[in-house]
């Protein structure tokens, strides 16, 4: 089968690799039908060390189930399925908690001998703690917000989980990428009346009014700060979602937080420290967030998603072949798309 | 009067001030029955450059109302009163939202004009917002009980209450201070049936045990966090009570917490950057505290002390006249003394 693999900074390729088969009785082999690049395989495709072995790519995906292993019974041949972005089993105690990011026996994509979601299938392990049936075809006009169940959506909504946006909290997002922008949806969703929506790209920031951001705060750094305290009586906000993952970000959420408030991230951080000294603690703010459980929620979601309450899908502006998903890559990373979707 | 100033590490003086006076309508002057030594203040004990100036010491006391501002209504002379460590209106929007400590009119004793707590007397600002009222006698044997409420005790109940400690919460309290002997105190009282009080001083952490404490481990550092991780089957607890402010108790907390736990901080943390990277971020930690809204918690607090119900009081293990407190400085310095006791 066709995947797609990366061999260091700015080289995606697609590749021939073995079709995967199912090794373990709780597996599930996945075809995939939908697939997408992430922000955070950017962050590779800028750093990542030149190599002669490649590793495969991508962790957002809806797919037909093609095979299942002996004991699997909770999805079967022809069900259309969604993976979240980790797999787990779902039923140890950190799952059952409500973080499956950490479950006990599962794991990521694209790493372990598991393969990415940018191919043509996909071996699943735990299948029945990992995949979500949804009742529809694989034609569903919901495709792209199926699949931001994957994780954009899900990880946009853990940051406003995790912050306790409610209709009594006032909301700051930061960064306009696809998350940023779904953290805005699941904010509105969860009631909040006003959300500031950080973000310099106007196509991007309009997605965002659409989905629920009430103002918008072009500037940056310390001159976006003062945006935002102008804006709310030099208060800032009573929670923060921080959907960038870089150190600014950070800092700007700081800056922006109210007294008693919570910085949410869900950017995965591309630095380890941070202030928490006297700007966080002596304001009694929080800081709380990490990897979204995706599994948690996708059951909260889906039905929202599949009555058209919402669509999350807008996010992707444009769409390639597999074979294309390099272009998509430099496409996300020259900021000529928001997301790229990958039709099988 | 008498008032204790600091005019540099380890220079602590009684010395002759004017007497205090009401100033605003808002003041009361209360005369001092009770102060003591906080560990906070062992900071510029061991830190402050010299200076011929001196500044005013102190932050808990508990008094008697000698006179109050022509609008004060909430308090009256003779009336026995507890003041929180942070004077206040409480009844801003942050006040009522229960973070007294950043309220939008409020301050800090021994700063701005306003004296210290280890003194004959004290004009208290805002008084209607800062004095709380305890029916007993200035020779009650509760006195000292009363006095934590001023900080160790309230501050001990802000780490549990922010990091939601309840019947089902595995507790780790890192510091046999003070305020940590009082967090297991507060952690035990708000339902944790298992509270690891981490500290090396046995007759603290004695104390500990007596407050509810089920495991103490002695360790610090790498060894320690291995303790208790195999107290714990190598998931640590789900809260943190950071009682120290230094940032290897910090480290010592991200090593302890478990997937999804908080981490707490009470301590005023003594540094600025500390890890927020995938340590924090990958098992989705929180990371909430800050100063203690004290004259918010009172009024839970009083009535277990009143009726005898806990003794929070037991922290203090030395009690000096006022001429001598730069003695109960140079002892608790020492670790002679746990918590110095200032009988007016």
């Amino acid at each position: 089968m066709r995947a797609t693999y990366m061999y260091g900074a700015g080289d995606v390729r697609v590749i021939d690799v073995p079709d995967p088969k199912i090794e373990e009785p709780t597996d599930a082999v996945v075809r995939i039908v939908a697939a997408c690049v992430c922000g955070s395989d950017l962050h590779p495709y800028r750093s990542m060390p030149g190599s002669g072995k490649g590793t495969p790519m991508g962790h957002e995906f809806v797919g037909v189930v093609e095979e299942t292993g002996s004991v699997v019974s909770g999805v079967q041949t022809g069900d259309l399925v969604i993976a979240p972005f980790a797999w787990q089993d779902n039923t140890c105690e950190f799952c059952r908690e409500g973080f499956q990011t950490s479950c006990r026996h599962g794991g990521f994509w694209a790493a372990g001998g598991i393969g990415g979601g940018q191919a043509e299938a996909v071996r699943v392990p735990l299948a029945d703690g990992t995949l979500v049936k949804a009742p529809v075809g694989e034609d569903s006009a919901l495709m792209p917000s199926l699949l931001t169940l994957s994780d954009v959506f899900a990880t946009g909504h853990h940051a406003a989980v995790r912050a306790g946006v409610n209709q009594r909290t006032t909301v700051t997002v930061i960064g306009d990428g696809a998350v940023g922008l779904l953290a805005v949806l699941s904010a509105r969703r969860l009631g909040a009346e006003r959300i500031i929506l950080m973000g310099r790209h106007k196509t991007r920031t309009d997605l965002g009014l659409e989905f629920g951001a009430t103002e918008v705060v072009a500037e940056r750094g310390e001159e976006g700060i003062a945006k935002v305290l102008e804006l709310t009586g030099g208060d800032g906000t009573h929670t923060v979602l921080e959907c960038v993952g870089h150190k600014p970000a950070y800092e700007q959420a700081l800056g922006v937080a109210r007294v008693g408030g919570v910085i949410s991230r869900v950017g995965v951080p591309q630095y380890d420290d941070g202030d928490i000294g006297w700007n966080l603690f002596g304001r009694n703010l929080t800081l709380t967030g990490g990897p979204a459980p995706v599994r948690h929620y996708i059951d909260e979601l889906l039905p929202d998603v599949l009555r058209g309450a919402i669509n999350p899908g807008k996010v992707f502006d444009r769409t390639v072949p597999l074979e294309q998903t390099p272009d998509g890559y430099r496409a996300m990373d020259d900021r000529d798309a928001l997301k790229v979707l990958i039709q099988l």
